[in-house]
């Protein structure tokens, strides 16, 4: 059993082509001894956003604080803080800071398969 | 891809032998088209807890209002709002809610396998 504070872990930058402003932590992960998934936590600074992609795997995201807006290449939605994101395996999907002040979401993935 | 509070989902009690106080939203599901885990939230009132127990698989939380207490069996262990948790399989655990206010919590696990 670990119980540990979110900011004990490193804040790394995400690099990648078409993410900018965003950093991530790696807070549980199969390292760790997680069979199944990893839980991560974004920070998007404001103007920042996460890459316009897919993927074959989901994501399960909660926002913790902030707001934003989902952008699957055609139409942008709008969340803020208490929003739940479902973002199925190969939906295009990109996350954008619209507001003043940090975002920040919880985004659980599966593991890779083996 | 589904955007929604999270409060857009019923709160049901647990009604479960050891349980106090406690409901759960069903926030991300299999039937929802979630292939590899689920997504709850717990809402825990003053003095209530969650069920002493363990079990075949693991729980990922993150602590999003509210203090408590992690209950091994043995010792206790507090956290509160940004704590993250990770109980392995067959950990003993109980969270208690050791403050005034509301305790809430994500709480994901897999999906039972079949």
């Amino acid at each position: 059993m670990k119980v540990f504070r979110y900011d004990s872990v490193k804040a790394e930058d995400v690099v990648a082509e078409g993410a900018s402003k965003v950093k991530v932590r790696w807070l549980i992960t199969k390292e760790m001894g997680a069979k199944n998934f990893a839980m991560r936590v974004f920070e998007v600074e404001p103007d920042g956003y996460t890459p316009l992609h897919k993927h074959p795997w989901e994501h399960e995201v909660f926002i913790l604080e902030g707001e934003g807006q989902l952008f699957d290449g055609e139409k942008a939605t709008p969340f803020k803080a208490g929003a739940v994101i479902f973002v199925q395996a190969d939906e295009m999907h990109q996350f954008k800071n619209s507001g003043k002040k940090l975002l920040s979401f919880l985004c659980l993935i599966p593991h890779p398969k083996e």
